[in-house]
């Protein structure tokens, strides 16, 4: 079974698993530090809980997350991104330049997020 | 109002306007200078003409892309890329070069976009 759902277009195959209003903001919040459910919870946007579930499971399907029990009693996972999930960061990096140029009221992200371009 | 629908994190704002399965290939196509109605449908995704219909407006909506007639009767747009449109190209970029290193099984893209690397 090929990896991709529509073509091998390697865009297309990217939004097959990623291609959301959420599931990369789920890759942002892992590069920000975040490894727990409730920390995802927290964010502003206001992810809602079945979705929050959804796309972890997608991200570690895709091989960008993987998760281990830092708590056996009820077990409780931890978040963290693997080597393909940490290679995604130009991506990020290139659409906050885009929107902090094209959207100046964006506001200037945090490491490990490129700063505003003079 | 804000340009932004849940935070004015760039991410997010981005994800606001193209995060689904169809807007970035539009994008793409655009890219490869597709202009027409019938050329975006015609790609092997397969894009439905709700769809279709649906993102090129609101790509125009977000100012990525302009329109104008090329025929009178009845009236037929061709659609091309704003200064805004063609700024997102270096995302394209990364994404299909991480799709081309972590998924060897995508296509090399053509110009413009990226080379797989060695």
């Amino acid at each position: 079974m090929p990896i991709w759902k529509r073509t091998a277009c390697p865009i297309s195959t990217t939004l097959d698993y990623l291609g959301d209003k959420w599931t990369i903001l789920v890759l942002r919040d892992l590069f920000r530090g975040k490894e727990r459910f409730c920390e995802f919870l927290e964010s502003p946007e206001g992810i809602p809980t079945n979705i929050l579930t959804d796309r972890l499971k997608r991200l570690a399907d895709a091989g960008l997350v993987e998760r281990s029990p830092y708590q056996d009693h009820p077990v409780r996972y931890a978040y963290r991104l693997t080597p393909r999930g940490e290679a995604f960061l130009p991506v990020l990096q290139e659409i906050c330049r885009w929107a902090n140029r094209e959207f100046p009221e964006t506001v200037v992200p945090p490491a490990p997020f490129r700063m505003r371009e003079a």
